[in-house]
């Protein structure tokens, strides 16, 4: 039976979870594939520190040029993350004729024209499965199971310590810093998590979908991004009397002539296949003019699944390597001359179903005042909870749903009543996503 | 640009779908495969009824012969469904070196053995995903995205005309036969619905998925199968009272020694991600033991979803046909050498939380007796619901919830208790899935 010698780059969590499941599940991954695969080398800069799994002597290194170099490694998996040195060394990896695979979103999503060119150039074999929603098989369903659809929509929970958040927020009724704080200390959110809680990490993903659902390549700057910071329990309560749940949704949205990408939380009925996926989960939702619609949910993190996703990226290149090719599937699921960008749909022409939250005086008219400039503004009001009294000074809380209106209308409405000397703060809009 | 030609054995209402698909979306198709689909011959026993897609002319034909030696045809799909004379066609197929892409799951359940190593032996590809679950690429993520990982458990909402009928009794509170009827009229029904009601297709839909998860091949008489005939409106408004939803589930579960393959009505709770698939939508959890859990829910039936899941594996095999391969992946997931029965769990040994409903004598010392009973059989009961006078003298309902019980236990228990005077009719009992 034929031996695979694959080199890691990057020893951290995630690759001690691939030499773990290599380990463990040896025999299955061998009945399944008709052949061995074992780790050549390891290259991190680390390489003292115990990570509870076994390493044959020889097999650590510092250098990545002893993965990059050794000519009996056929596939290099990058687990590093961020910009550089990655983006170099699996560029190199290509330049040397190896397969790669990889977990790194933010390259990727930044340097994906590049990275991709590279390996259809060269035919040689790109996974990224564990790049988005870690488990979940989004990347190989889009490239295959879905090739034969138009796609008009994809979009999703794709940040679970995002979604963590949201989830205890709504489940234990605390603040955001509460919560976060939380996740911090069970390892769902980093010591920085701007990137998760800004919605960074989701417009990284949501890029390499759009890249794959339509073949347009779209950079991060043109991408509407807003976190899930500004969200307070108090918002959280009234979607709940609503009959929604927030969520930090990423949307990619294609009519046919435009695309309209943003990251943002949003508004999802309670009965939506998206409204109980809660915690570390993610979930993302795909539509097209043939299947209608399918959703996909599962850990989009952790040592193993993340470690699973990217072995069964290997797998697939050593099932064609086996039968001598590097790349069936177009690395953009798109043959590279039909990868082209899409224009941006204009944002002035935007519409949604908007929840408004505003904090008031408690006094007469304020009602009429604000939903006199909404009026104006061709914003129309379907329902409204308003509530208590105003016991310490800093205003009453004044929430509606309204019914779909353009944003931009949203927007100036919202700057006008922030004018008012009758509110109390700025005004918060979540958009809702039915 | 190269040209592939397809044939078609049986023009009903997916294969119609087919036709248009390729049709409508023969740009999107050409982008990302880089070959042109072409439909080379279909065969059907009526050529005449307008299926409402353009056909070429001398396409048509009444004798799958003409489709079968075709020599110009690469890939067959198979679209008539049942045993005969769809087996013939398909090894047949196999045999004059074609590929075969079918959505018979009757057949695949009954003769998988015959079929798949008639596949594997010629080194061809045989396509299926279209056979369970519709458009969830179900098939392909077994196959594919999850091989480093040890199964443990596959359970779904298989089949979407009982899940329909549950969901229209559980929203309107109507009975089996009201929604039965509805079914029939929308078109989600056959005018014989006896397979899907009963589970019969449940059961090969998870025949299938149990022989492609743990290699392991069944035979469907080792699968225990309960429809959903005998669900009343009292038990769903019961469960939404305890807090849970009725779906006709398809199991399998593994434990590493013997597996466990079962379709029968269970009560799942309601925050459960498959608790709000409705309709006619499908679902399929996978359990494992490095990513977790994947909930992959999407449109199980129809002409388009179905169709552009037969289309995706004719996209598959041309992918490898252009490299000059058959197959990459084997059919069965598993090497052939390594695809072996496991022996069938024990029914005796069979454990988990039960739902039980009674119609009782609406008079003193009946629930002693019955709880009697229970408790000499070890079965604990977690709550409890009674309620109502008896007017007309057709007895009380008395439900319960019992705590994890062996199921051998609780079918004893109520054979007993059925033989008690004051139980009015025969007891009904719900597994609970959570």
């Amino acid at each position: 039976m034929k031996n695979v010698k694959i080199g890691l780059i990057g020893f951290g969590t995630i690759g001690a979870g691939v030499v773990r499941i290599l380990t463990k599940n040896a025999d299955v991954i061998q009945q399944r594939l008709g052949a061995i695969l074992k780790i050549g080398k390891i290259a991190d800069l680390d390489i003292t520190t115990d990570r509870g799994v076994h390493v044959e002597r020889g097999v650590l290194t510092t250098n990545a040029d002893d993965v990059l170099d050794d000519p009996d490694i056929e596939i290099v998996i990058e687990l590093i993350g961020g910009y550089e040195p990655a983006r170099s060394f699996l560029l190199k990896a290509l330049q040397n004729g190896k397969h790669v695979v990889t977990a790194n979103k933010a390259l990727l999503a930044k340097h994906g024209d590049e990275i991709f060119s590279a390996a259809d150039d060269k035919g040689l074999g790109i996974g990224f499965e564990a790049a988005v929603g870690g488990a979940i098989p989004i990347i190989r369903s889009i490239r295959e199971a879905f090739s034969a659809n138009r796609f008009s929509a994809i979009e999703g929970i794709v940040n679970g310590t995002a979604n963590y958040i949201l989830s205890k927020m709504s489940d234990e009724n605390c603040d955001f810093q509460t919560a976060l704080q939380e996740a911090q200390e069970k390892g769902y959110a980093e010591a920085d998590p701007t990137f998760d809680i800004e919605g960074i990490d989701s417009a990284h993903k949501i890029a390499i979908l759009t890249r794959l659902a339509y073949g347009a390549p779209i950079s991060l700057d043109e991408i509407t991004v807003q976190g899930i910071t500004n969200i307070t329990p108090e918002d959280i309560e009234c979607a709940r009397e609503f009959g929604y749940r927030i969520k930090l949704l990423a949307i990619s949205k294609f009519d046919g002539s435009s695309i309209d990408v943003r990251v943002h939380p949003a508004m999802i009925p309670v009965d939506h296949p998206m409204a109980n996926v809660n915690g570390v989960l993610n979930a993302i939702r795909v539509c097209d003019d043939m299947m209608g619609e399918n959703i996909l949910v599962g850990h989009g993190a952790g040592a193993l699944p993340t470690g699973a996703a990217v072995i069964g990226d290997v797998i697939e290149i050593v099932r064609n390597s086996l039968i001598g090719t590097g790349t069936r599937v177009p690395a953009q699921s798109f043959q590279k001359a039909n990868v082209k960008p899409i224009p941006l749909k204009n944002r002035d022409e935007i519409e949604a179903e908007y929840f408004l939250r505003f904090r008031v005086k408690d006094m007469p008219g304020v009602l009429a005042k604000i939903s006199g400039i909404l009026g104006n503004h061709s914003i129309s009001i379907e329902s409204m909870i308003q509530r208590g009294r105003d016991d310490n000074g800093k205003g009453v809380p004044l929430v509606m749903m309204v019914h779909r209106s353009n944003e931009k209308n949203v927007q100036d409405a919202l700057a006008e009543i922030d004018r008012l000397d009758v509110v109390c703060e700025k005004s918060n809009l979540i958009r809702v996503e039915n």
